[in-house]
């Protein structure tokens, strides 16, 4: 079985998994969140969105978050954006790294953002002139694409086109997300392949949910075909909105121990990772769905 | 990726699954649980053990279990056994096909059929002849074979040298099972193609656990193996009975949903198989872990 030897975790849990929290979580404890992460080795970190506070009030607070950060070398804290709106609260926050977010089916393109895809890739290639013009590397989300609950199937075709324009307008770093957990490791398998190979210069990541239990499943097909950043989420928080009582991002400790005892190493300290899922815990008021933080 | 195009399930709910269950559940409830499992187009069951029944009273009417199946073509009703004492019982109560248990570990298998690994090769030994006279197939599954909680560690050739070993004594069916869920897919993979380089006549099954979320990842790399029998247990119940609040056995229906998403055939309909999960729910009298049900 050919693997990596490395691999990154980028982190979304202070994004994808605190933004469906309808209780609002004061920034100190975001920042603390975040430090606990960094502290356990973790270098690529999701912190917030730059998003409207009326859609998604628990991110209301990006700037603040933005301006709490503790400076750390070697650490890239990144910030999602739809639009060229919220790249330009980004930039004037200080972010050095964006993930702007496209679908791959015009449905959920239009639910997530309020626009036609033409006019994400649109926003997008703005976003980017205005990353270069002011250093800020621009990074891009594919959603659903591996599957959409309002469109069904989607079609391949229809993610090699996307995947295309993204890198005429000059995108480099790509993350296909499985935002509803209906992918399955030989269709991971299968659309990675024809991916790296139509596309080697793009760096990949993927973004695989948990909801069928094959979030580890998939992220073993994805390691074959050498991928080697995943996201994830601590404590497998968040998820999807419109699937409430099932897990939905795999757990950055589920995949960084199943990483480690396979001989991968992901540079975290699993200890501390555990420490930041019990921080996390209190943070939402609950126990938490992943599986190592049940085990104790 | 090279997967198999057929996979056969062997259900071990009944046995498995149960035997934990403190309240003890009536045989005709466990008879109706079978027969959903036949109806959703399982062919490979154990339905029951002949052990102690003061060691599992959930299993003190193996009997009865026996006597209440509806005979089926082409369906293979199995039962546990760990000793020549099971053996007679299971041949008088009309049994076919017989898993034997030995462990990996002397610790492992002193607790869990009180006699040391030699004593229990002995009495796997005499189960084989019993069988042969009887017309009675023998097959043998290999407890904690990826890792034990009380010697941690299990070395492959221990693994191996307890395959050479059945294969002497004339077993022809193995099943590894990773009892407490420590396996990894790195591990499966390696250790099944050496296992299947050097014992190519044995018919591999493999059982695992999903305790720390790496059931469908250990599935995906026995499936790259040529693996192509899995037990799993309906609901993913029982599993392990140190660790009490973890999922343990793969849950039947989150396997298949795999499956056949990859396009992997296993003959079972995934509707039926989820009434099956609701009937288990009841008997049991609580929900249960896997990820499919949870969806609804």
């Amino acid at each position: 079985m050919h693997l990596p030897q490395q691999v990154i975790i980028r982190e979304v849990g202070p994004r994808d998994g605190l933004q469906l929290e309808k209780e609002f979580i004061p920034t100190v404890r975001k920042l603390g969140l975040i430090r606990r992460l960094v502290e356990a080795g973790i270098r690529f970190i999701e912190v917030t969105s730059f998003v409207n506070p009326r859609l998604v009030p628990q991110m209301a607070d990006a700037e603040q978050v933005m301006q709490g950060l503790a400076a750390g070398s070697g650490i890239t804290y990144s910030a999602l954006i739809l639009n060229e709106r919220g790249m330009k609260r980004a930039i004037e926050a200080g972010v050095r790294e964006i993930q702007a977010v496209i679908s791959a089916s015009e449905e959920h393109n239009q639910k997530n953002t309020g626009m036609s895809i033409a006019d994400s890739l649109s926003q997008i290639e703005k976003t980017t002139v205005l990353g270069q013009e002011n250093g800020v590397t621009v990074r891009a989300a594919i959603a659903v694409a591996f599957g959409c609950p309002f469109s069904g199937m989607v079609r391949e075709e229809q993610v090699f086109s996307l995947v295309g324009k993204l890198v005429e307008i000059g995108i480099r770093s790509v993350t296909l997300a499985d935002t509803v957990g209906v992918a399955n490791p030989r269709q991971v398998y299968d659309m990675m392949q024809k991916l790296k190979e139509k596309y080697p210069a793009v760096e990949w990541c993927l973004h695989l949910h948990d909801t069928r239990g094959m979030g580890l499943a998939n992220v073993l097909a994805g390691l074959q075909t050498g991928v080697v950043m995943y996201e994830a989420s601590i404590g497998g928080l968040g998820g999807c909105p419109v699937i409430t009582d099932a897990p939905g991002n795999i757990a950055t400790e589920d995949l960084v121990y199943m990483l480690e005892e396979m001989g991968i190493d992901t540079g975290i300290n699993l200890r501390e990772l555990i420490r930041a899922v019990r921080f996390a815990e209190e943070m939402v008021g609950r126990r938490v769905g992943s599986r190592l933080s049940s085990l104790g």
